[in-house]
């Protein structure tokens, strides 16, 4: 993201970043309190669900902003990132 | 897990559990600096296959303990649930 | 599986491999005949489900069956392979 | 793809296809003499890995191809059809 990300989407991402991290110390609080393992897993099913919302956020304003922007440009080589990264989410 | 993780264990869990709350704290970081899209969501990749180890050690020690335990006494209910533990993770 | 899967749940399989090698022979078609990205994609992700679903049933009927007689029989190193095949499917 | 995939990557695709089918066929031969559940599961998961290439052939090709040019002609509702498929695949 070149010029930011737009403040709401900034907004947005924060919010399920706290989010997130309010779950992931709920989740230590159960390995403390030795609760049963299907309530841990759920718990960190969750987490990584709320995980891949951010990414997708993050990857359709990476889309719809840079990289528009950049074929528009001619500067293709956004295209060959885009495919790394892709790739690594795949 | 009946009679609670053992300590080794916990210790193990929360260990890692404090770093990935710490990497979401950093993620949160990046999107108030801008940081380029790619960066974070190798970050995201990470936090997500850092809590997947934390998933597999979880099951794991149910699998060893409670589940060989509830077998030898005859309580196969324990089956069906660890079936459905096991679809929801796949 | 020792003494072999049951009947029903071969049939089972067999109908749904099937399928899948059919579905695999129209994506080839697909691929001659320069069907649209998209279109490709979808059937795609509906064999990987498809595959899922085998799995999930060879899974099940191999907890359910082989693993509760040979933990109580105290064959305990099936409970190693068991989680080297779940951490593969993961 | 509007004016079809380049012959390489279509002979390229139809390879891995026509693997994909034997590989199919062959677990159907595993079924039919009940081959143990491990070696099922590994075969499996290897024709996943390798529909997953294919996913990512088709998709390298489409960005590279009719995503740049569209993007350039100003007909951006293809970033919206790549994102909903980027969705169904991840």
């Amino acid at each position: 993201m070149e010029n930011g990300r737009p403040d709401k989407l900034k907004t947005n991402l924060l919010t399920r970043l706290n989010r997130i991290e309010g779950q992931v110390r709920g989740i230590k609080g159960m390995i403390e309190k030795d609760t049963y393992c299907d309530d841990v897993l759920n718990q960190i099913t969750a987490v990584k669900a709320a995980m891949d919302s951010v990414s997708k956020l993050i990857l359709e304003s990476h889309i719809r902003g840079c990289l528009v922007k950049k074929i528009r440009n001619g500067e293709d080589e956004i295209v060959d990132e885009l495919l790394a990264t892709i790739k690594k989410l795949l």
